[in-house]
């Protein structure tokens, strides 16, 4: 048994359980540990070797990955490790904030560890397919020394070395993709309203959605050079059907939160006597992030 | 020349331009009017013939297509037509709301004309490509009709006898497509405010959105079974990661209206014992529309 394949996990809730699985599966000698040990015997029963403590998991491989329900729990963990990080590599793949991931690289250097953070946008059943997408950060020489055995998660996009950017790309990500379905939740309300079929509505706005994703790399070059060519039509026309949306969905008493907002935007981008741009160009008129 | 390939155009704006172009181009006799009658020098020079009024326009062929900014627009177009309209069909493409649609069904109805209204999800360079799509309703046989004239345009679905039903459907599917795209520019300033290339996050965001079309589908179904599986894993782990994401957010500086109002659909939801159902059942958390 080399080292290269040597591994251990922490937390075995549903996605640390299936990383877990994923590298017994793999032939990976891996050690688990749960905070409720009964979730270790399915992994134990498939072959993995269970740790009484997170430290003795941590001493039993060259690379540890920590999958925790928060950033708190990561930090108990951390704390409960006394020396057994030294010489390590602790890859934390649990949603926190930028600012926790960051805090704790500085904790693995002064405990004379390496960390990488990860982030997974997925679903446990996909961990090991293409249909999971996994981002790490922290440094270039651990993450290329380990990218094979974390490349057996999934398809990995690497962040550069600020420990915190696979945390803001996942929040970042997540953010899109629940402004997109909330909004979708909200207007289901709307044709249900109406009296029409949701399901035959949600086919006809999957197609509409499966044509955004050139849309939305064209709208960050628009934002990146402030250069706004008219996507999806001028403002000035694009306002004009402001009034009925918001009016009908006001009407029917279904949320119009962001399309208000959409309308100010305009009527202050088409004031400002550019409503012959886009809406990538009330990216310029938004209230300015604190410097 | 058979009354099937004769049409009129009212409204030369971008898209009523780019429809009367496409009807010439394809061999249709085509009369065209515009408020502002230079607008009609192009199509005059593409062979189209030009009349003096909307009227004359309307009585020119067995069908007219009213493209124009907004529905009063479209009011004042109807009440100039006094007699034209009787025994002629009117397709109403101008951007309205339901109740205007409606209303000019019973216009025309009251008028001795026959109305469809349709709408356009497209920009006017793609009149007549597959890259547009066009949604019609009204009375059936007379859709049946003139749908071949129609199709010209591009892809069609037709949605049902109610007049209103093609401007619910581009509402909803404008409203869908606005609450995706003011949620990323949102989040542009996030990622430019943690110093990443905003053009590299959104050919990733791309990727991601380009998974999303099948989860709507899901979605709308849960939400018309009421029967909510964990998509996007159980509420109570997403829950677990809102503080973060919200917190990342406001220490930024950048929205989070929709963060915050998830975050308070998740709790709700918990509470109500609900936290291992996925996030379409948030669906049944938002207030009631108005009866």
């Amino acid at each position: 048994m080399t080292a290269e394949n040597q591994v251990s996990v922490i937390g075995l809730g549903d996605m640390g359980s299936a990383i877990a699985r994923r590298f017994v599966d793999r032939g990976y000698a891996t050690t688990v540990w749960n905070r409720t040990a009964s979730k270790a015997a399915p992994l134990a029963d498939a072959g993995a070797a269970t740790a009484a403590t997170a430290a003795e998991a941590v001493a039993a491989s060259p690379l540890t990955v920590l999958c925790l329900l928060d950033g708190t729990a990561v930090e108990h963990v951390l704390a409960s490790l006394d020396g057994a990080a030294a010489g390590k590599v602790l890859v934390n793949v649990t949603s926190c904030s930028p600012a926790q991931a960051r805090a704790n690289g500085r904790w693995a250097h002064e405990h004379g560890a390496a960390y990488l953070d990860g982030k997974i946008m997925g679903d446990p059943p996909y961990v090991g397919t293409p249909n999971i997408m996994l981002s790490f950060s922290g440094a270039n020489d651990v993450f290329t020394a380990h990218e094979a055995t974390l490349k057996e998660l999934g398809p990995i996009t690497y962040l550069g070395e600020d420990a915190g950017a696979a945390a803001v790309e996942f929040l970042a990500q997540v953010a899109v993709s629940y402004e997109l379905l909330i909004g979708f939740l909200h207007t289901l309300q709307l044709v249900q309203a109406e009296g029409f079929d949701v399901t035959e509505f949600a086919e006809r706005a999957a197609a509409s959605v499966a044509a955004h994703p050139p849309l939305l790399t064209t709208m960050a070059n628009a934002v990146k050079n402030g250069d706004y060519a008219p996507d999806l039509g001028p403002l000035k026309v694009q306002a004009a059907l402001m009034d009925d949306l918001i009016g009908h969905r006001e009407c029917l008493g279904v949320d119009a939160l962001r399309m208000r907002e959409i309308k100010g935007l305009m009527d202050a981008r088409i004031a400002a006597g550019h409503g012959d741009q886009g809406f990538s160009s009330l990216f310029a008129q938004l209230p300015k992030p604190t410097p």
